[in-house]
């Protein structure tokens, strides 16, 4: 099979002639910021070729699909490269079959990619979505004051499919001081939210997923639940879980049952 | 070195303080189409360890300018995603080098990325340009009648750093009535050309760089200039070599020497 044969089968898949010129034209709206991601799925490192193709082509594009939710935008189009070795045609339908199903889900256009040749699966999906003009969810805005949320129960398995919370985020608009999705574990992330926004927290409970601990809720990676922090008086949206507050201190400490929380989560270069 | 580390010293190279939420923000301008292109460079497919880092991420960047440049846009931003093998920071600062200095000289801004470590170097540069509303040039415009040209010799050496053509691109706007850029040799890219705007090419000359043959400017790949046509009677810029004219035929077919060219380029799956 050719470049220009696996190609044309992408395209009939995701059902957009639209691909084939040098670049994808898109045309914005007016009154709209654009908001733009991009993240990697290496075989090894963020999977096995044990894993079901589909989960793969799926979860790559969830990631992206996750940070637009993180600041309260909607998915307009994404664009995916994908290397693979030979005779994995089959593979590559597969993972295509998983990322065109969430990205129909969340009409996320498919606006086109790179298809190359490689020894390990290696893709890097990009994300582009739109916010009305500068509203978008930040993660410096937390002030003293504004009670933490978290979007859903934490610590969950990495099998289990992520459902970006496009919808949450959105509602959110307007309302949140801050926000950022959890794809570190919580540690590491609130640190982040914390440190941007200048500011310490204390965090009072943390919700965990039925078969999870604290420990993994706290230092685990990949929850993909938003992280947000709302003026004290302003009620959060159902299905919101109160975890804490945000509390003068040194910028990005946090306080967890008397004691300081060492921010610790997934890290690709700690100790290379 | 921590991966917060390496993207602190990226983000200083950058000299681009806005890289840190889930995504980046951008604002388009009103009256503009925006264009999305990505490329991979993927270590032993695209390159090798002894290629020089900073020609590296030159190139990586370039490839998608050049894109860009095919439909007559200005580059606004890029994302870059890279993964290295332990131990390689003194390489991805030399990558980051290179492409941020090409960066600058055509006024794209680094807007973010990924980064990550895998068994081989891997690299993605996705680039998104903007140009005026319904004004791209496009592929599928070519008539019976029409003249054809490249926008310099062809069958250059991969040694060679790209220069990608956006002045070039911006003077075709309004004029060329299809344009694309020749990064997988002449033959298939014109016959790629041809098939889209439904026409057959009479190629009467080609022009060939120092040292290189007719067959290597024909099958040879990569070298980013642009193939484009115009009207009978349009004038081409300057710096343009005139190579035929579009024919009637059976679309993507292309006479040379009273021959049928067999398109015939860098493909990745060939074989496979």
């Amino acid at each position: 099979m050719t470049e220009l044969q696996l190609i044309d089968r992408i395209r009939r898949m995701a059902r957009n002639p639209g691909i084939g010129d040098d670049c994808f034209i898109f045309r914005p709206r007016a009154n709209q910021d654009l908001l733009f991601t991009t993240d990697q799925m290496i075989e090894d490192i963020h999977f096995l070729k044990a894993h079901n193709a589909q989960s793969v082509g799926e979860r790559a594009l969830a990631r992206g699909l996750s940070d637009i939710a993180a600041m309260g935008g909607t998915p307009r189009l994404c664009l995916v490269s994908l290397a693979i070795p030979a005779g994995h045609e089959k593979w590559m339908e597969e993972f295509y079959r998983g990322l065109l199903r969430l990205a129909r889900r969340t009409r996320t256009m498919l606006a086109g990619g790179d298809l190359s040749r490689s020894e390990k699966i290696y893709c890097d999906v990009m994300v582009c979505g739109s916010v009305a003009r500068g509203k978008a969810l930040r993660r410096d805005g937390a002030r003293v004051g504004d009670r933490m949320y978290v979007s859903g129960r934490l610590g969950k398995s990495w099998e289990r499919p992520i459902r970006p919370r496009l919808e949450f985020g959105r509602k959110l608009l307007g309302r949140a001081t801050a926000c950022m999705d959890l794809s570190d574990g919580l540690s590491l992330d609130l640190h982040r939210l914390c440190k941007e926004s200048g500011v310490a927290a204390q965090l009072d409970q943390v919700p965990v997923a039925t078969g999870s601990t604290v420990d993994r809720a706290l230092q685990g990676g990949e929850d993909y639940e938003l992280l947000f922090t709302m003026p004290p008086r302003a009620r959060p949206p159902r299905g919101s879980y109160h975890i804490g507050s945000i509390v003068p201190g040194t910028p990005g400490t946090i306080r967890f049952e008397n004691r300081l929380v060492v921010p610790r989560g997934y890290d690709h270069f700690r100790n290379v």
